[in-house]
């Protein structure tokens, strides 16, 4: 039962929903941030490594407060083991009492050891010695996940806002914006853009796949922002599809991009989506560049990315 | 004496198994794991890098046991090498003997040096020289081994732990069912599956490999389970295969994965393979969706991952 | 209005430049060092992630420059902050005063601790505590950086100050020379060389984009130096073009390399390119390899790439 | 000038080495160990970074060498510069003079900081100061290398001694064996063979390329050995070709590996030769399989690699 320009199961399938888009779900399938719109149960921790996968792609505050919050938990969790080994464990630097362990816990932890205040007898050295260990594996492992993310090649592409349908050399097209928002260049960058929308099979409701065909769907450089643009000709599956028929029938625009970030030189992929009520009809985008004249640079503005202005 | 849908001596070897095949071992070739049923005889430990191998791919666990372990045997022979520089080596701190030396060289591996107790003389301090050295290079090590670890691209792929012979479109299938145990996405999956048997060629058993042809054997994304599916129409060789003439002759399917690692952008292999013993027939995989009505997000429950019910 | 051998706009596109390169700016497109010649706007620091990109590309130097600078920065701002605590916060090591300070900040920082000097009361326990923190996270940061840039594939491949118009096989050809002024091997090294000009079109001057046919756009491996080649025949854009000509239409040649970096197996990309001005008519490359004879080596000087001398 | 089976000129660059092929050095074109047999000149040591990679290749040993080295340097020079302070300069410790100097040294640069010997006055404390961060940056250093080294993709592919000429399917083959010496994957491995060889030109020896067709170029995976064949054919042009013709026009087979390294997913290259002297003429390989019976598992003896025995 496919017709021409539907997606069949099988290529459904290629979009890694398998099944399941042929629920009920009113859902978006894929969050404006990339994300799968999807919950994964009945993974064990060590399993799903997510502790890990959060470490390497929390941000950059959050993995900071990490570090801070850890550091301090372990010193205060060592200077409860000195106060638990007695009150003869700790000698010289005044008065006995947590903040002594702490602030003496912090010396070892970070392996300083003034060596003014010092372990006396068996369990308070024990403690040292298992302190000294948790303190230089700490830093170890902020060390090695520093670097991982780091070395992790990310890409930060920037979506417009918005979607636009435009005019287009005397047609319409279905048009949005990106851009890099990152320094380092993006290159070989590809697009596919995929229209999803409910339709009746059956009495039922089931969703249907839909490849746009893009005006161009890659390029060799990316240094400034990209229109991505479908024609909506003869063959587009949005001919003649009005605002309210793309509501009523919960239209997504899927895309999905994939590039080669530069510095690290490794494929990356990015993902968002457009709901029917992320989309201006009779609008196009504003100039985002500033057009240069005699022998000044070209220059960007990405503050306009979203800038849209409606048009006659 | 090659027949259509056999595989050739040449592409035998396109499996790594080389002539080896033709052997008359009833061992599986691939493991459950996936590793090669195979073993590598007469080379040396500096030049087939297996300790470096071992630290890398080893469990964490066992890695840690490794960090914890290395650190107390360190301190341990160091602390004896003080013991051997005689009896006033070490000054301060109470009591001489092992505990002193001990824990005196914890606080010089860790480089914490209190300095309650010292060395004295030209022996201890050589000592003091080398164990700083080595600490040092411990934490480089320990750093380095994290940082390798963390940054190596890695996929868990879940295989079910049996395959299926399961009615398909009015004929039957042979399928079997994997999935992501990693919060990183996977992307562009492609399957390949061969079936390998033992026939009957001039009195002799040899293994014959045959690529089975699957209704899909790739996906751009896979976020979900997928049900791999090779049906058994009129040019599969399983056509007509019984489960007891699959064990006669040793019936193996090898499995081969390979796909990018969304959060290091590399690519990965995952391996499997479903002996004759493995394999349930007159059975279906059981949903692993709860298919979501109206506002719900869509979730998968991994843990039903085997799950399989008999058909009629 | 495409003729043949121009690049129509959609081509255009494919270098990146968007609609801007229509412009009416007479700077480069791209600067010799292969950046884009081309400002971006608007984005804030922490999505440009610029300081992040420049302490991984900045010149060794400035690199080393920056972490000593941020070492006695800390040390002394750690100083001032044990200053502020009290004139009893830090009891030992003779005069108080910011020298006292700040030496203690720096066995402190370094997580040194002699402990000839310590701190006293709880506001410079807390300083220490703070500081030991941090002075943790520089050298994490450091040794996170030191990796990044360590495990960074790069390519220095060198251009030729100038181009040359040589005879070349009865006809002329435009000519260029490279070299890898790396100890690493290059690989797979794909080149594309891009004519600009400007002309007229209705009154207006726009830039017009012709890709240059190579003798040879490629090679498997890159140990010495490749003279690229195109020659200037029926087909060319650059037939009959004199050096006024060029001049007058601001003519530019695009180069656009790609190669995988051996060391680290990872693609890397090198761009440059030369305006008119930048290039010799009647002239072509001196020879940069010594000829060896019987059982020399074969060397090449990489001084005399930019070496040319005159035809007749 | 270009004869069937010949490689032009053209194809002569893309094993990268330029024009020079065709001079008169009778020195083998590539080293045993893949190196290529080429020297490069005016290259100053920054731009060529060869120091990085001389850190990044060298031997375990020789990098664990530089290590220990470095360390006793620093800290002898720390040592001087602490003399040179004047007599006063460090207190405590008993005896003054180069051993308490370097011992100080020592606790400095490893940051233990034990605090029985410390520093006294502005000029002292100013070389600590040096010293903590010598020995942070030393450290993170050692960190960065060792990183380095363990990320870095490697293949240590293994090559026969010799090559040989053998019997194959009633005609000659020229043959040689290669195997892993990594406990790693090497997967999508892709053979290439090319035979060189002197030719009188117009009364010139220049050196001709032929590429050779092998019985199987490439396999998926590479568990064991495998024996790369190159059948003497009507079409191969070692058709008729003797030993002593092989001597004296000075013919060298060039091999080039690449395959994809599986710890770290990524590419890497092999290369090797062999030269008329490295052939066996009239003989095979022998087996390097132990043939498993029932239930062993198979095993490959590496060390058989060049076990070679004569035939008929």
């Amino acid at each position: 039962m496919t017709r021409p320009g539907v997606v069949s199961e099988e290529e459904i399938r290629d979009l890694g929903f398998g099944a399941v888009v042929a629920g009920e779900s009113r859902q978006r399938l894929l969050n404006r941030d990339g994300s799968f719109n999807v919950e994964r149960r009945g993974l064990r921790l060590s399993s799903s490594l997510s502790l890990y996968h959060l470490l390497l792609t929390t941000a950059w505050t959050r993995f900071a407060g990490l570090l801070v919050g850890s550091y301090l938990l372990f010193n205060a969790a060592f200077a409860v083991a000195f106060l638990l080994c007695g009150p003869d464990a700790l000698s010289g630097g005044g008065d006995a009492g947590f903040a002594r362990a702490f602030f003496f816990s912090v010396e070892t932890f970070s392996t300083i050891g003034y060596g003014i205040v010092g372990p006396v007898g068996m369990a308070a050295n024990l403690v040292v010695t298992a302190e000294a260990l948790v303190g230089l594996l700490w830093l170890a492992l902020a060390t090695g996940l520093l670097f991982a993310r780091f070395s992790r090649p990310t890409a930060k592409v920037l979506f417009s806002r918005t979607a636009v349908i435009a005019p287009y050399h005397g047609i319409k097209a279905f048009e949005f914006r990106i851009a890099n928002a990152r320094s380092s260049q993006l290159t070989e960058v590809q697009a596919k853009v995929v229209f999803v929308r409910f339709e009746e099979v059956g009495g039922r409701a089931v969703r249907r796949f839909y490849p746009l065909a893009l005006e161009r769907d890659s390029v060799t450089f990316f240094p400034l922002a990209w229109t991505i643009v479908h024609p909506i000709d003869e063959s587009s599956p949005l001919r003649g599809v009005t605002s309210d028929e793309l509501r009523a029938r919960d239209g997504e625009f899927l895309v999905l991009l994939t590039g080669v970030e530069e510095t690290f030189a490794q494929r990356v992929h990015a993902r968002s989506s457009y709901k029917w009520d992320e989309i201006v009809w009779g609008a196009k985008f504003s100039d985002i560049l500033r057009h240069p004249r005699g022998n000044e640079v070209m220059t960007m503005d990405v503050g306009r990315l979203n800038a849209i202005e409606p048009t006659a």
